[in-house]
């Protein structure tokens, strides 16, 4: 018998690589989106796509309004920064930061476990290529496991302590390309942009798209994405596929 | 100088209380409200009669989806139960439980605080009256503390540790309602009922309405939204202040 398990997934590399670390662990997935007033909208089409090719049992998303409080240039109009370089974003906390995020979402999470009366939520948090991320980090995981034991009636009755599974969290972007792809992910379905383009295509120098190209350098394996879109094009390269064949 | 706070408003009896302890510490307030799918829809005109009455500085509502998941009567079709005995509501969790509604609420507030540049989050969960709910307990307040100080930038730059102020905690019912009065609430423009009627009246009988009863009957003070509805009625009645002049 198969144990249901909520998994955040945003439609990018790292939470698709999630969703198939759960399912080889045994879980059943039940995936969760946020349409939370993000600029890359496109996530969600991504998201959905990849909940299907993992074989998720069910997908929903939930609408957040973060744009309430702004603060963060996913949500609000602030231009996305390019071209920072490793030790950038090793130091500073970008505008991209969306304050509190990871909290509401894992707070969600935590709502639909108890329902599904689960114990098991999988967030795909790094904590090395990470942007700078205050709740990126293990001690905030940890933190944020210890509170939800006691959040909800679990906690009061005495079943099985939630956990807050976070894979990768030691883990490079190469290495976790690695285990995505042993596992069958495609990442030419996900999408880490955080300005994309009108058809989805990544702008190329944003942290998250730079953070993805390093990963998949260093672990020498093309980034099916580029297939997609040719450099500076405006949609997907109709003969990708046939181009290949 | 002032300083900022974001203050959990339900509308109720404990939240406007909490409002008014929050500018009596001579905090400016930042209500902050949700939408939630409750049926107890009448609690939001309450909330921004007590934010005005009050002197908030703002009052924002932010819609949460919590029908996304279900599971309680509060915002699914589930019906209220009725004159639950205060033994029952001490051990049992009841179906109006909202599953992890207070993480949800409380990460919604820290997103605002940050944004806000706070270190002050006010919430009125209560310990001794509290009908059951896991997330009042004193230990998950304490733990939501440790994880929200890890979750924001703030938590990384070293600044002002964020508080999560809990007035209420260890008071009773009776000692709330004293502690407003002398802050000068008007507990006429709260609404406590889970199940009122179409104009806002009191069902009387849900946990809500009877610790709210007991507590008035023990601070030895009538309740205000007492003289407003006659029992039984089906609205406000209309000469309520006419007759006490």
């Amino acid at each position: 018998m198969t144990r249901p398990a909520v998994v955040l997934l945003s439609g990018g590399l790292d939470s698709a690589t999630v969703v198939a670390i759960a399912r080889a662990a045994g879980f059943t997935v039940h995936a969760l989106s946020f349409r939370y007033g993000q600029r890359h909208g496109i996530e969600l089409e991504r998201a959905a796509a990849v909940a299907s090719a993992l074989q998720a049992h069910e997908h929903r998303i939930v609408d957040v309004d973060l744009r309430a409080f702004g603060g963060s240039a996913l949500t609000a109009d602030i231009a996305v920064p390019k071209g920072r370089s490793a030790a950038e974003m090793a130091h500073d906390i970008p505008i991209t930061y969306v304050p509190a995020r990871n909290t509401i979402f894992l707070a969600f999470a935590l709502a639909w476990a108890e329902v599904l009366g689960s114990s098991d939520i999988f967030i795909g948090v790094n904590a090395l290529d990470y942007s700078g991320y205050p709740d990126c980090r293990p001690e905030f995981i940890a933190a944020f496991e210890t509170m939800a034991r006691l959040a909800t009636k679990a906690g009061v009755a005495g079943a099985e302590p939630l956990h807050i599974h976070a894979p990768l969290l030691a883990m490079s972007k190469a290495e976790i390309i690695r285990a995505g792809l042993a596992l069958g992910v495609d990442y030419g379905l996900t999408s880490s942009c955080y300005d994309p383009g009108p058809n989805g295509e990544p702008c190329g120098a944003c942290d998250s798209c730079l953070l993805r190209a390093r990963g998949f350098a260093a672990a020498g394996v093309p980034d099916p994405l580029t297939a997609r879109f040719a450099p500076g094009c405006s949609g997907p390269v109709p003969s990708a596929s046939a181009s290949r064949g």
